[in-house]
């Protein structure tokens, strides 16, 4: 198979290349690979909406292999509704993709994002592997973060390294932003890549936390995309003792995925259309983890808290009454909330707006704390505020 | 007790006031009084929010009586998060509406809506009560449509006359809008009145319905407010035999209830801050009930939809995507999807969309229609877009 070499590798094996085939009518980058010098265990987490994307359902069938070694992504077009057609389109590139790469058809995953309801334009992606794959380089990772945007004002790249079991490793992701277009355009891809040795029940144990910590815990409007779609590849190359769910560093690796995950989250916040803040929203004093997050779900999914941080208003009220209705348990009189660390509402009275800082709320960066009061249980989530830019955007944007 | 006559009565034996007492700056009004001539057969719903407003609580507790004779409603403050002090305002207020009218404490409801955590100006409310009970009219109902308002931009006053068992009867009702400005001021309160006579229980599971059918179908935002109210009253001066729920006519009296109180649902989306569509849904072919309503509500909510219809964008792909992620049972290749009777996707593929008229979507109101392919059920939801207006005032309003 194709490889470069020579030049310093950002993750031991991993190579990487992306380039516009003409899918995007602006001419940026809408092709993108990342290829392992041998197969990596694989692990996949996919959208729970019931309809998906052709190149989704295929990928979820692959991902019971455990096995890969090649991700071909494309932008410009969700390949989503586009029925049967769809399956074969999505089957021939994974095919001509193998080809070009020397590989087996069953080591390459595809995932599509952009349109949808529109023909993929094959003969345009075919026709660009060659080319593609003739630019795999170990250090051209942020070719493939651009290749993979579509409304994102700025690529998502986050490296990290970590010693394993003596060894030293790296984990690097990449992950283009959610819910800020629309359903054609907004949906949420990251891959993650590391070269430390993982079995596949810990890298699909591992993935699951950090994509519960982190992705899943990260709102901007609470819609869902039919493509959304994470996969993580550990090809072994740090040659460390491969780590199951038992090894004394597979929590140390759960947290470094975590963390990685969840930076290229906050990313995605930062990233979300039209938002002016990125807002953290931590719950504690919960009698369950659950009421712990349908408090943050709540809080999070308000339109009204959302619009008053975009108006740097310290609505007590409207996260309040997020809280009550939120479905968790809740006595009002135990309930504190903390807007930037000043606390404006606990044993059931707010304190009057007239006597918080104006410019309480004027940084980028938010921190609602919410304390229920009630028991141990915590539960953290991210978000961003709501602002006309998003309406105009999505109400006049030509799909 | 006080009482007009003379006038035609709009529902025998109720009569209504309404005035400014001072709480709103504008001097718009702000008090009203429904008052009925004898003691009512009263039914209530209230918000499900954890977080109630103190006359919520009370109402509450009062309706377990099911007997009711007046209504006091003040705007421009909504008495909750207001603690302790809160309970005795509401009380004090209560109690001497109930001594201005001679009757009996328990028989006076209060409901309260506007800012939340400031004190009740119980002062002025009281000073006014002597002039509001000497206003009482049974013509005056569009005073306490306007006393209830805050952020509506008009006053929301249904009747309907109906045959019941051989008598003549009316049901008459007002409501204020949800949802719009914020949770301090999006209480959505409806008070519905009818002289046919009723039994408790009826009244209580007609209500039920009704509201079901029309208020809880109904979406601005999604948010929930701490004040949430809607009472029905019967005083059963139209001499009929009460309806129990196995009398001939009682479904007659639940359907116009709900056609009533369906009709006040559509003027609340109607004046849904910043629409500029009223939005109807109507989902067929579900498995279940619960399916069916899931659906309306996750196509209902989708930011993305709401938009979408705003920018008069027929995207299809926005409400299957919400319809895939909306916990039903669905299948994407059995679903059906018309916007304003025209059939925009089926068999598993959307038309494409420079196919489509682009008058389609002008019109003020549009209808979603949704056949999910796979049973015999059915639900109906109303909502409204979403704009930048909406954004406008609820960041910048001044709370």
């Amino acid at each position: 198979m194709a490889q470069s070499s020579g030049k310093k590798e950002i993750v031991q094996g991993f190579s990487f290349a992306g380039l516009s085939c003409g899918i995007k009518e602006s001419k940026n980058k809408d092709l993108g690979l990342i290829v392992s010098s041998i197969p990596a265990v694989t692990a996949g987490v996919f959208t729970t909406n019931r309809v998906k994307a052709a190149p989704v359902k295929i990928s979820m069938e692959q991902i019971d292999a455990k096995k890969a070694q090649a991700i071909i992504i494309n932008s410009g077009n969700a390949n989503a509704c586009t029925g049967h057609q769809g399956m074969i389109d999505a089957k021939k590139i994974i095919r001509k993709t193998a080809r070009e790469l020397s590989i087996a058809e069953d080591l390459v995953h595809m995932s599509s994002t952009g349109l949808i309801g529109k023909p993929l334009p094959v003969n345009l992606i075919t026709a660009a592997l060659p080319s593609l794959v003739s630019n795999l380089s170990p250090i051209n990772i942020d070719d493939v973060a651009t290749a993979i945007m579509t409304t994102d004002r700025f690529k998502k790249v986050i490296v990290k390294r970590i010693r394993i079991a003596g060894k030293t490793g790296t984990i690097a992701g990449i992950a283009k932003g959610a819910g800020m277009i629309c359903p054609t355009m907004a949906t949420m891809l990251s891959y993650l890549v590391t070269d430390i040795a993982v079995q596949p029940k810990a890298l699909d144990s591992a993935l699951r936390t950090a994509v519960n910590m982190s992705f899943n815990r990260l709102s901007v409007d609470n819609d869902m995309s039919t493509n959304d779609t994470v996969l993580a590849m550990a090809n072994g190359m740090a040659a460390n003792r491969p780590l199951n769910r038992t090894s004394a560093d597979y929590r140390k690796f759960e947290r470094a995925l975590t963390a990685l995950a969840t930076d290229l989250a906050r990313l995605i916040a930062k990233d979300g259309e039209g938002a002016t803040k990125i807002v953290d929203i931590h719950v504690r004093g919960a009698r369950t983890e659950s009421d712990a997050e349908k408090v943050c779900r709540a809080v999070a999914n308000s339109m009204l808290v959302k619009t008053a941080l975009y108006g740097e208003d310290p609505n007590w009220g409207r996260i309040l009454s997020a809280i009550g209705y939120s479905g968790a348990d809740i006595d009002e009189d135990r309930v504190t909330i903390y807007l930037n660390g000043s606390r404006l509402y606990s044993k059931g009275k707010g304190i009057d707006k007239e006597r918080v800082k104006s410019t309480l709320l004027s940084k980028e960066e938010i921190t609602i704390r919410i304390d229920l009061g009630l028991g141990k249980k915590t539960a953290g989530f991210i978000t961003s505020d709501l602002t006309e830019k998003y309406i105009q955007i999505n109400a006049h944007y030509e799909t």
